[in-house]
């Protein structure tokens, strides 16, 4: 038995994403530089992929950079600000993932704000009014955590900015098919997108520019995108990535009201089993599939651990590559104490996820922080 | 009725490959860094994939840095140089591919020297050897050039180097899977890998690096690859990259015979036939897949257009994303006249090339070329 409830870490391409990356590969091979009919071929259907991304995320084509995922996209954001602007004044949120916090932390040398959260895991909206107020050059709040699920108040964010003329970038690659991003509409600037949280394939990504002033080329070579990106452009993953965007964007309050019931239900037997348990970030908007519970008293690992004996795949906190992680920095600065970030376990839910498999996982949870508060007793 | 000359652009993914990918996108989707059972099985499935790209390159796993292809491998370079040694002396061959002349460009600040070719298209070893004495931070020769085929004498370049002790980088982008690379003993410091020109995926690549002092971080995140490349590992990609080298180094000899016998036949029917014809490059040592060939008095993107109508894919440089290309700046250095540049074509054969297909391909190419000469004697 297996129950991937670990979706915000990545998710399995869809069979119609699979196929688009099959029949890219094979009769649709070729450069789209190429001076030939299957260079044509395939620069005509980067041009439809790009369309589809472009059309569910609400923006236009010629507004996408494709890249190599959204570690690329959100250090694209700074490097480019870096070559706009000397030590630029940076203000990002507390729970911004480290592919944003670390280039934020490199190009603003020392002038780097974090934003501090509420308790309930949205940004404290009066500290980024008095930070525009002392003047800044970039913002950068994520558009929804992959750790809680907290949705950013991301409109109101980009009307603060827009007021003080400062660009806001944001990233939504776990919002991305998750809650409408409409960037157009959205007053953001700058949004990074990735495909493998939302069932396209990873290794492909987009930065999305409201005009191309903002951004500076990072790489540098053969010109593709406008100059923008140079690399032969990864047609197939596009390709994927699109066929995961409109199977989404066909059915999209479909799968999220389905994946809001798996969570809803999920969390439901969990507190039912298990009454001290809480939900982080519960009275804030959140995303569909997300939910973050702290168990008092459990070690999060071993309760990851524990549940992957029993088949139920999750994990504490973002997908991070060292040992053992650091407590999470977005729970902290919602208030919870280290032992309480450390008491946390992160589920996240997709589409291919059954109410059978959110039920038996929220037994299993109920079962092994028995087990383990047991064990802590009985040391 | 297509046949495709233009494997230096890119090439067909091997069915191996795209089974593997398929295969990692199925059943083994998951993400390396996650703290749970498909979290092991994706991180043993990447570094089986690290193990035999490194091995058919002559290197070692640890030592790859596995990135979204050759021009993002070539950029690393230098932007790695460019955080060691600030305004760094680098010389680079004049045959470079934009993805390396740029960066050089960038970084160097005016203390770029292009090192000339000899007419053969090889390097001129003395010119080297005289910057050397001048003293440089970094030299960048491409193993082999996508272009004429020609390959450059590394090792003996890699001897001057060292002799100095300046750091050589080799594009082998072109030459992974057509020459043996044998990275541990050739000398070289850095290598560019790239997996779609030898029947991998687009969108993959690999910096070789003995030893990682070279080497900084141009992205910043998640801490994947030991912290030299964050992002979420390519697991899909890393798998096809590595079926493709398996492939090829299961029957290394007989593909590249099999390519230089293609080559050769195609060459001597052109020749054959459009006596006046000259093979760029030929008294060099060149790849075995690869012809370049100028038709006097024939505009080569022309020659391109109408092969193209006949079903022959191929083109004149190296896959370029503007619209009328430079001349090719590799074969003006090897001292061709600007006409001579652009009466130039280049085909480039592959495994799945056939010998009808070559012999059919110069009948088109010979009868083009008459064409082509009929309209400009009449107009």
């Amino acid at each position: 038995m297996e129950i991937y409830l670990d979706s915000n870490a990545t998710t399995r391409p869809l069979p119609a994403a699979m196929e688009a990356i099959a029949n890219a590969m094979a009769d649709g091979y070729g450069n789209p530089s190429s001076p030939h009919s299957r260079g044509a071929a395939a620069r005509s259907a980067l041009a439809r992929s790009r369309e589809a991304i472009a059309a569910f995320a609400g923006g236009a084509p010629e507004e996408l950079v494709l890249t190599s995922g959204g570690t690329e996209s959100n250090n694209l954001v700074f490097s480019s600000l870096a070559k706009r602007i000397g030590r630029p004044r940076v203000a990002v949120s507390a729970a911004e993932h480290p592919s944003v916090m670390m280039p934020a932390e490199t190009v603003a040398m020392g002038r780097l704000t974090i934003l501090p959260l509420r308790g309930d895991g949205t940004l404290d909206l009066e500290a980024l009014s008095a930070e525009l107020d002392e003047g800044l050059d970039l913002v950068s709040v994520q558009w929804a955590s992959g750790e809680t699920g907290v949705v950013q108040p991301i409109v109101e964010v980009a009307r603060l900015c827009r007021a003080k003329g400062v660009p806001l970038h944001s990233d939504a690659a776990q919002a991305f098919g998750r809650v409408p991003l409409r960037l157009n509409e959205s007053g953001v600037n700058l949004a990074t997108l990735s495909a493998h949280k939302m069932h396209g394939p990873v290794g492909v990504g987009a930065l999305w520019a409201r005009g191309k002033g903002l951004l500076t080329a990072a790489m540098f070579g053969g010109g593709q995108q406008g100059g923008m990106r140079s690399g032969t452009e990864n047609v197939p993953g596009a390709a994927g990535f699109a066929a995961a965007c409109s199977a989404r964007a066909q059915r999209f309050d479909d799968d999220v009201k389905g994946m809001a019931e798996l969570r809803d239900s999920f969390e439901r037997a969990v507190l039912g089993r298990t009454p001290d348990a809480v939900v982080n970030g519960v009275v804030a908007e959140r995303l569909c599939n997300t939910s973050s519970i702290r168990f008092e008293g459990v070690d999060g690992q071993a309760l990851v651990a524990q549940l992957d004996r029993a088949g139920i795949m999750c994990s504490q906190t973002s997908a991070c590559s060292s040992g053992r992680p650091e407590p999470s920095a977005t729970l902290l600065a919602m208030g919870l104490s280290e032992a309480e970030a450390w008491s946390t376990v992160r589920f996240s839910f997709s589409v291919e996820n059954t109410a059978s498999e959110a039920a038996e996982a929220a037994r299993e949870v109920a079962e092994a922080v028995t087990r383990l508060r047991r064990f802590v007793v009985l040391r």
